[in-house]
């Protein structure tokens, strides 16, 4: 921020991949209407008119980062453990692999979630996490019809709170912290048997 | 926002806690850090010194907001149910009450669970939100030594997944949607027994 304008390349700046790796951090430290060409171009280490050879704008990075972060997501319900099976089942494995998504798109996913709605992609990206929400809810529902589920809580309600549970573990998780490779099992658990389940 | 200048007073400006309740509505929807004693005074329908009356600048306006949201939370402690009694029903008594502040003192909450630290008083509110965090850990914890409840999952990590899905119901909740009355209760269950519970 207060960085001699003659300070240059932070990071080194691969190619597409690698800008869009920096603009992300950037939109999330700043938060994206804040971010001008003009920061991301200095946080990669290049000028800004190399930032455009790669993408026509701020809104194009934004674009590319929320679709990563959406296809990861509906990848995880085009796996076979999630179209085939009892519905509970299916949402064992959508649960588990969404986690697992989660965790390794953080940055993308973390973008994701706090989009607003202000710009056209923005509201792009939030009717693809609606669609996705619905697909979990239509689960729910499935599971509870078949009998598989409680039918005690309503089934928005109940894909409300696992939606919130799951993504709530931007707020805190970093790769490589102790019980990261038991985390997606453990969220699993959490959404079946309770977060703190009697013995 | 493209407000002519003219046109004032878009709501009532009535003493302190009117003010701030418009000015924790622009924090949310502006940003507090993209938002000016200007846009609130124009928000507020009241001159700048008028405003300057009673709140000494943005930071003590967003100090107000956050200590009512950390005292809604650090009340929850104090109660009877939440002092007394074995630690898996002070842990139930919590999540009950907990939700029924988030949902009664739905902006204040908001605007403290999108704290990221950027002044003294969000450092302080970040600090709070820890302290609290800190309480439900240490709860938790005893809940499993004293086998109420099933020590599978590590306790920090279930105080952090029970806050998450707590605190998600910000992003979704709003008053008189058909289901609030139970919504403290359905929480409780899903923390306890599952989110979607086995029959």
């Amino acid at each position: 921020m207060s960085e001699a304008p003659t300070k240059r390349a932070r990071r080194p700046s691969g190619g597409r991949e690698s800008l869009l790796e920096t603009a992300v951090g950037e939109f999330i430290a700043r938060g994206y209407d804040a971010t001008s060409m003009e920061d991301l171009s200095r946080a990669a280490g290049i000028t800004k008119s190399s930032f455009y050879h790669h993408f026509t704008g701020k809104e194009a990075l934004l674009r590319a980062a929320l679709e990563r972060a959406v296809d990861g997501l509906f990848g995880v319900l085009d796996l076979p453990g999630a179209r085939d099976g009892a519905p509970a089942e299916r949402l064992r494995t959508i649960v588990r692999e969404q986690v697992r998504v989660l965790t390794t798109e953080l940055p993308y996913v973390t973008l994701l979630l706090r989009v607003r709605g202000n710009t056209e992609t923005e509201r792009w990206a939030l009717e693809r996490r609606r669609a996705f929400d619905a697909e979990i809810t239509g689960l729910v529902r499935e599971a509870v019809e078949a009998g598989e589920v409680q039918a005690g809580i309503d089934p928005a309600l109940a894909a409300r709170l696992l939606s919130g549970l799951v993504n709530s573990i931007v707020e805190w998780y970093r790769p490589g912290r102790p019980g990261t490779a038991t985390l997606p099992e453990d969220v699993v658990a959490a959404t079946f048997t309770g977060i703190v389940p009697a013995p």
